[in-house]
């Protein structure tokens, strides 16, 4: 392990055998933390070459169970996590309402950035810990399952990413992209749909990284016999409107069941979640060999079908419609002012993405609704947020709005194909 | 701690509060080894300041006890390690020949290079494991001491030591510095000699890195309030003729007993020794405030003063006159002969360091004297090496004596002033 980590500090390439040795060993205790430590800040350093990124994507895949999923494409859709990011939320039913098989292992909450499971299970009654075979069973019925990832699934992912985050060696991009594309190519799916966010509350917040990144995960991909398409997105703002785990579920909810006319969902969100959504469906569904994707799921929002399956498939996982449809924000919500008139400059969506976390974990209906967007023109004492909090704690919010007398650059939702 | 090593993952400083809150942390068991390591391997790559290198610095010797002399100012002397190198053995008796107070903890061996430590337990009878207070009094009483560094000093450099070594972040100027200069700072000297190797066999292979460590070494000293010189001297070969413990013992009781007229030892070493222990000598001198320290040193080796004291010493810790010079090389050694003539153009002075030591493992009058020197010109069946071995193994040691049609570049003994 030495001489590994020596060549790494030195710059060169390790071998794939370097790779599947390093990985096994350190999964068996028989290399230490503080070596595998020092080599994922090698990493950092030195990068890893795409043989490299394969090689280690491997050696993670094999250290657990993989799933098989028979017949029909199988898609997943991944994001490399956001603030009041409900795509994924409202992506996997309307695929499958359009006739994709979408299967999603996700993740929980990281960091500032929500967590998809953490969102589904706020309504009463959701299991998002299905076994191996109810999840591939529940695909193949009703065409979608999004699920907790389990423990028997890429393990290693799950000890190196520990590590990584206490040691301060997450940012590489060579380890970054084994970590997301070894739990995709284990989840099973046989093509790939990933939403790379960049921006001051993203992972990535230079576009370049994130196209870097976005690249990286395609080409692994694709190595492994998978299709792959990436996107980059912005993440300078909330997505969304709302941020908190069961104010993005009723947020996702509004967006399907009263489709693009709902006047609360597209008016606050400018239509950004409309406009990025369905690109990423007609992605997921060309993989999935099904061409017109965009104008299918304008068809599917319109005619409540993409609704009816995201109730068929939470149903399916122990909720029940009712309960869903019983969700709304706390009542009451603080109001959050602008101080003076102005241009929305920027957003501290990192505070509002931690607050709206700590609101949710003490009332799953907490959390807040963000009312402008950047970009937005607006005068001293206008709303800028609706705080909803479990108690009558003030919150002094009004500085995470950066106003300005200058309009801000715009900047895409969507750059341009990686 | 992982906003330390993110600080330094992305090129910034740590303050001197950060350092040492990072070694008391260390210590007591607060923050793992593999954030040290990943903070060790962000030094490696970013390098450090001379401010951190000094708190550093700091923060170890802050980790166990420090000696204290009094009264007249106490030398110590350090080389980097190198083999065959019998410097310490004659300097620090004769610098205490010549009126200086010499007080020097050293360790063991490590890696290819010798340890004076483990050369002097060669002799019957010697006890490198002196307690503080024998060490001080000895020191004072005949003017100089060679001991075992305990583990109660510096006990941080033990453990950062042993982590580093495992996971290949050794080579940090800043790290290589602090550990070297707390050990220098804890021991109690009030001056330092620092012998810092260059070449194949060094630490630091390039003249450059070997000048920059030798400038952090003087520098930090300074910052002590100690008084510091460094030499960058040649180990491209071995500095003696002799390598294995005991050998290396019996060049230097030969060096000093017989004084420069020594046949043996002058004719095989070219005068290598010679040439670097009076420079180091007089600047050891100088440090204690003793002027014309060549002449007076040239005066304690042929009037035999010198090596009465080397005696002295040993005896002042166990061993005896008579056990010393009783002490000759295994005889009937194998002859390593040049299977063709030509300029001796490099050694592979590792492989000689390495087998020097096993063969001192198993006996330690075992070990090699090499009999030739980079630019002899070498003619087919000359002895190159006498191979004393403790069994009838043969070596084919002929490899690493590298012949060459042309006469390789001169290099200095003795760098310039770096």
């Amino acid at each position: 392990m030495r001489r590994a980590i020596e060549l790494k500090r030195d710059g060169a390439e390790l071998s794939p055998e370097d790779w599947s040795g390093i990985v096994a060993a350190f999964m068996d205790d028989r290399i230490d933390e503080a070596q595998m430590a020092a080599l994922c800040m090698a990493c950092v350093w030195r990068g890893m070459s795409l043989e490299e990124a394969h090689a280690l994507t491997q050696a993670m895949v094999a250290s657990g169970d993989v799933l098989h999923f028979d017949g029909d494409v199988v898609v997943d859709k991944h994001s490399s996590g956001g603030v009041s990011d409900i795509v994924s939320l409202v992506a996997v039913p309307l695929a499958a309402a359009c006739g994709a098989h979408v299967a999603k292992l996700s993740g929980r909450a990281l960091g500032h950035t929500g967590g998809t499971i953490d969102k589904l299970e706020s309504i009463p009654g959701f299991n998002a810990n299905l076994s191996t075979d109810a999840f591939i069973a529940q695909v193949r019925r009703i065409g979608c399952a999004i699920a907790a990832q389990t423990s028997a699934l890429v393990p290693a992912d799950k000890r190196m990413y520990a590590l990584r985050d206490r040691t301060a060696t997450v940012p590489s991009m060579g380890l970054i992209a084994a970590s997301i594309v070894s739990k995709k190519i284990a989840g099973g799916a046989h093509a790939f749909v990933f939403d790379v966010k960049t921006g001051r509350a993203a992972f990535m917040q230079k576009p370049e990284a994130a196209a870097e990144l976005a690249r990286r995960l395609v080409e692994i991909s694709t190595r492994f016999g998978r299709r792959a398409t990436a996107f980059v997105t912005d993440m300078n703002e909330p997505l969304g409107h709302s941020i908190g785990t069961g104010l993005e579920i009723v947020e996702a909810r509004n967006f399907l069941s009263r489709n693009a006319a709902d006047s609360v969902t597209l008016s606050l969100s400018k239509g950004r979640v409309y406009n990025l959504v369905l690109p990423i469906v007609a992605a997921m569904l060309a993989a999935a060999g099904i061409d017109d994707g965009e104008s299918r799921a304008r068809s599917a929002l319109a005619s409540g079908a993409a609704y009816e399956k995201f109730v068929e498939m939470i149903e399916a996982q122990g909720a029940t419609r009712a309960t869903l449809e019983s969700m709304e924000p706390l009542p009451n919500p603080q109001v959050v002012r602008a101080q003076q008139s102005g241009y929305l400059h920027g957003i501290d969506v990192i505070r509002l993405g931690n607050l709206g976390r700590e609101l949710a974990a003490r009332n799953s209906l907490a959390g807040l609704r963000v009312a402008v967007r950047i970009g937005d023109r607006i005068e001293k004492n206008a709303a800028l947020a609706y705080v909803h909090t479990p108690d009558s704690v003030t919150l002094d919010l009004a500085g995470a709005f950066e106003l300005s007398n200058q309009h801000p650059p715009s900047r895409p939702l969507i750059y341009p194909s990686p």
